[in-house]
C-alpha cells in the first residue's frame, strides 16, 4: 500500500496564490504532505498562507523548483491529470483512468509518487502527460468537465485518502505485487523488442506507450509479470537474430 | 435513481463571495442547478461572478431565502453535512454516512434532494442536522479534517454524479474499447509468439494466461489494442524466421 508520505503534489507553475493555497489545505485534509512548485507564475506569500488555513507549513515548505524533471526525478510513478477530453489524434497520449481506478491501483503500490496539477490556464502538455506513468482525469459533466484546479486535486487526494485508509472494501488476497523494477525489466525488453522489428517509428513509440499503460493499469503479481518479460526477453533476442544473422 | 436536476444545493449563511462562486462552479461540473442561498451574510456579485467562470447561470439564478425552512420545503430527503465529529453526548444527530454512502443512496432514491452546506465558520447548528434525513462527513485525516466548503461540496458532488452516472461500475470515458474480436486478435498473436520461443511447456502456458489477464484487465481502446497487435503479429513472424530458418 501506497504510503501518503510518499506522495508528492507537484503543481506546475501555478498562476494564482489562492490555488496554492487551496491545494495545500485539501492536501492536508488527505494526509498528504510534500508540495512541489514548478517555475510558480505568482508570488507564494500571504495570500497562499491564508487561503491554506491551517496548512501553512504545506506552503512553507514548499519546494520551488524551475523544471517538471526536477519535481519527479527518481519518482517511479508519475500521475499525470487532465480535465480535456483527449483529442482524436492524441488518445493514445491521454486515454485516462479515473481517480478512483487510480487510487486503487495505489492500494496495491509501494514507493513514491508524484500527482502531477496543471497550469489553471493550459493544463499539462501533451509531452508532460505523454511522461507519466497514468493520466487521471475527473468523470464530470460534459456541459462543463473543467474543474479549478484546487477541487480537482481534492477530489483525487480524497479518493487515494478514502482507499488507503481502507474505508472501501479491500482486496481479499494479498500477491506479491510486481515492483518498480519488475516493471522496469518488463517495459525494457518491450522496448528491446519493439525496437529490434522493421515497423514505423511512430508505431514502436505509441506501441511502447500503450504497454506501460497494460502494465500500470493490470497491476501484475511478481510471478505473473515474470512469465511475460521471459517471454518478451526471448522474443527480443529472436527479432534480433531475425534481423541480423539471417 | 435520483435525477440531478432534482437535487438542489442550499449554502447556508455564506460568508465569502468567493465560495459562492467555487460552490456553483462545482455543481456545474457536476451537473447540479439549483442553489439556494440562506441569508448570504455577504453580497451576491461580481466576485460570486467571476469565481463560477462557467457557472454564472448558476449563481445569477440562486433563490435567496431568509430561512432554511423555506430552502427545504416540500423537500423530502434533506442532507446535511459537516466536518465535525460527533460529540459523545450529540451522537444521536451526528452519527454521519460518508459521500460514497449517500451516493448509493440515492442510486436508489427518487425524487427531490436537498443538500446543505453549513457556514464556512460555524458549519451547521445542531438543530440544523436534527432536522437531516441523513449527515455526511468527509472521510480525512484527523489531523485537519476541515474542508473548505467548496472542496467539500465538490467531494459531495462527485460522488453523487459518479454513481449517478453509473461510473463506479462502467467504464466512464467513451472511446471505442476493443471488442472481444480485438482481443482474440491479440490472444493468438500473443500465442503464435510464445509457440515460436524455445521455452518450456509451462512457462508457455502461464505466460498465455498472464497476457489475457493483463488484457482482461486494461481495458484498452481498439486503437491501442492494435499498436500492441502490430508488435505480436511481426514478432511472431520475427520469431518463427528466427528458428525456422536459421
Amino acid at each position: 500500500m501506497v504510503r501518503l508520505e510518499d506522495v508528492r503534489v507537484v503543481f506546475v507553475e501555478p498562476l494564482f496564490e489562492i490555488n496554492i493555497g487551496y491545494v495545500a489545505r485539501a492536501m492536508k485534509n488527505f494526509g498528504l504532505r510534500r508540495l512541489y512548485l514548478v517555475g510558480p507564475r505568482t508570488e507564494v506569500g500571504d495570500v497562499a498562507l491564508t487561503y491554506s488555513v491551517h496548512a501553512r507549513e504545506i506552503v512553507r515548505e514548499a519546494v520551488i523548483v524551475d523544471t517538471l524533471a526536477e519535481a519527479v526525478e527518481g519518482v517511479p510513478y508519475v500521475v499525470g491529470t487532465t480535465g480535456k477530453a483527449p483529442k482524436r489524434d492524441k488518445r493514445v497520449v491521454r486515454i485516462p483512468i479515473t481517480p478512483e481506478e487510480l487510487a486503487k491501483n495505489l492500494v496495491d503500490y509501494e514507493g513514491e509518487v508524484a500527482i502531477l496539477l496543471g497550469r489553471e490556464d493550459v493544463g499539462l502538455r501533451n509531452e508532460e502527460l505523454a511522461m507519466c506513468n497514468v493520466v487521471v482525469t475527473i468523470p464530470a459533466s460534459p456541459e462543463y468537465p473543467i474543474l479549478n484546479v484546487s477541487h480537482a486535486a481534492a477530489v483525487i487526494f480524497y479518493e487515494i485518502y478514502k482507499w488507503n485508509a481502507g474505508v472501501a472494501r479491500r482486496a481479499p488476497f494479498s500477491f506479491a505485487r510486481a515492483t518498480r523494477e519488475d516493471i522496469a525489466l518488463a517495459e525494457k525488453y518491450f522496448d528491446e523488442l519493439a525496437e529490434a522489428l522493421p515497423i514505423p517509428e511512430h508505431k514502436r513509440r505509441i506501441a511502447k506507450l500503450v504497454f506501460r499503460r497494460m502494465l500500470g493499469r493490470s497491476l501484475l503479481s511478481r510471478r505473473e509479470l515474470y512469465a511475460i518479460v521471459g517471454i518478451l526477453r526471448r522474443a527480443s533476442e529472436a527479432a534480433q537474430r531475425a534481423t541480423t544473422k539471417c
